[in-house]
C-alpha cells in the first residue's frame, strides 16, 4: 500500500484500517506530501528507507517511509522490502479527486501504474475532498467490495483501476466509466517577493468538455464511485492509419 | 519549444538550429535538468521565468528559462508569454530514449502531452544517446520532415506525436509504430553516508518483453526512427465490458 499525500495522511490511514480487514498489509509510502508528482522518479538524487511505526495501537503493522516520489516506493518496495510480488497494490485514499484529465499529474495513480508495469494487480483510491478533515466512512463499504471483486475476478493485464470517490455520505453505487475530457483553465497568479524578484503562483479551475453520461466525471457529479480501468499503453492505435498517409519516407 | 534537459542542453539547441529554418520559436524551457519528472507539476512552490539569450549570435530568438516542470512550462508560456496558442509545440531533442514503457517518465513527453491537452498539435523528439557530445545532425532531414507534414496535414486530436531517433549516422527512415512492451528491472545500489545512516541509488536495466515488428523497440533497433502517436485519454476501453461482469453494486 502506498500513496502520494504522505504515510501520515489521513487517506492512507483509513485505508489501511479498511484494508487490513481483507488481507495482509505492506505499507511504502513517501515521508512527505507528492502531489502533482505524476509519474517522477529519483534518479538525479538518492534515497532513504525507514521502518516506522505510526499507530502505537498496531505496531505489528508493517511500515516504511521513503524519502522519494510514489512511483519510487513501489519500486523500492519491489527490490528492497517484500519478499514477492504482492496479491495486490493499493494506493490512497488521495485528498482530491483524480478522476478526467487529473489521471496525468497524480501521484496517487502513478503508484498504481508503475505496480501495473510490473505485473501487479493495482488500485488507485481518490476522494473528491481536499480537506484533511475529509470523511472517509461513508466510502468504507464500497472500497472492500472493489478490492474483493479484484482480488476475486483479476483485474485485466495491462490494466490499472482508478477509483474516485464523490464527496457526499449518500453513495449511490460504482459506475465503470472512461476518463471524461478536460482539462485546467490555468492562471498564474504572479507576485513580487520581499526581494523585488517576480514570481509565480499555478492556479486554476478545472473545466470538464464532456457531456458523455458515462464518464467519471458524471458518475461523480451523480454521487456514484467512478471506476476507470486505465492502461499505460499510451498507443492512439486509431491514430496509425491517419499519420500513414502523411510523405515521410519520399 | 520546451525541453526537459534544460534550457541550455545540446538537444534544444540543436531543434532549435533545425525549426528555425522552419518558422517563427518562442523557447520556455527548464532552468535546470528535469529528466525523470514525468507530468509533475509545480503546486506547492513559486515559479520564477527569466527572459534571457542563450546564443550570442542570435539575440532575436525569444527564450525564457523557468524553474519549475517540463509541463509547468507549457502551462506558463501559454498564459504568460504568447498572445496566442501556437500552431506547434515541439519537445526535446531529449538525451536519451523516450520509447516504450519510458513514455511515462519522460518530462519531455509530458510537456507534449500537456500541449496536447490544451489543444496545441504537439512533438516529442528523443534521441536514443544520452551523451552529452551526442550526434544530432544526422536526424536534421527527419525531423525537419516530420514538422513539415504535422504542419501541412495536421495531427489528430488527442494525439501527441512520440519521435524516438536511433544512434547511427545511417538512419534507413521513419516507421509509425506502437508502444513496445517492456519495463525496467530495478536494482537499488545500497550505500551507506559518511554519517552511517544507508541510502539507495536507483538505478536498472531496460527490458522489452515485445518480439512485435510494428514497435517502437524494434524501429529503432533497427536504424528506423519511430514515431508513435500518443494519447492522453488513458481508458482501457477494451476492459470495460471484462469489469462490468463484477459484482460492485448488489
Amino acid at each position: 500500500m502506498t500513496n502520494d499525500d504522505g504515510i501520515t495522511a489521513p487517506g492512507i490511514r483509513h485505508l489501511i484500517a479498511f484494508a487490513k480487514e481483507i488481507g495482509d498489509l505492506i505499507v511504502v509510502a513517501p515521508d512527505s506530501p507528492q502531489s502533482g508528482m505524476g509519474h517522477a522518479i529519483t534518479i538525479d538524487s538518492t534515497l532513504h528507507l525507514e521502518k516506522l511505526t505510526i499507530d502505537k495501537t498496531a505496531p505489528e503493522q508493517k511500515e516504511y517511509s521513503c524519502s522519494g516520489t510514489p512511483a519510487d516506493c513501489v519500486k523500492i518496495a519491489l527490490q528492497e522490502i517484500l519478499d514477492r510480488k504482492p496479491d495486490l497494490c493499493i494506493s490512497g485514499i488521495n485528498h482530491g479527486s483524480n478522476a478526467s484529465i487529473n489521471v496525468i499529474y497524480s501521484g496517487t495513480m502513478s503508484a498504481a501504474i508503475e505496480a501495473g508495469i510490473e505485473g501487479i494487480p493495482a488500485i488507485g483510491f481518490s476522494l473528491c475532498d481536499f480537506s484533511w478533515d475529509a470523511n472517509f466512512t461513508a466510502a468504507k463499504p464500497f472500497i472492500q467490495k472493489i478490492i474483493r471483486q479484484a482480488l476475486e475476478k483479476g483485474i485485466p493485464t495491462g490494466v490499472v483501476l482508478n477509483v474516485n470517490i464523490p464527496k457526499t455520505n449518500e453513495i449511490k453505487g460504482i459506475k465503470i466509466a472512461r476518463q471524461a475530457k478536460g482539462n485546467w483553465k490555468e492562471k498564474f497568479d504572479k507576485r513580487t517577493s520581499p526581494m523585488g524578484k517576480e514570481y509565480y503562483w499555478l492556479t486554476g479551475v478545472f473545466d470538464v468538455q464532456d457531456k458523455g453520461e458515462d464518464t467519471d466525471q458524471w458518475a461523480l457529479d451523480h454521487n456514484y464511485i467512478s471506476l476507470v480501468p486505465t492502461q499505460f499503453d499510451l498507443t492512439a492505435h486509431h491514430a496509425i492509419q491517419n499519420i500513414n498517409t502523411w510523405s515521410l519516407n519520399e
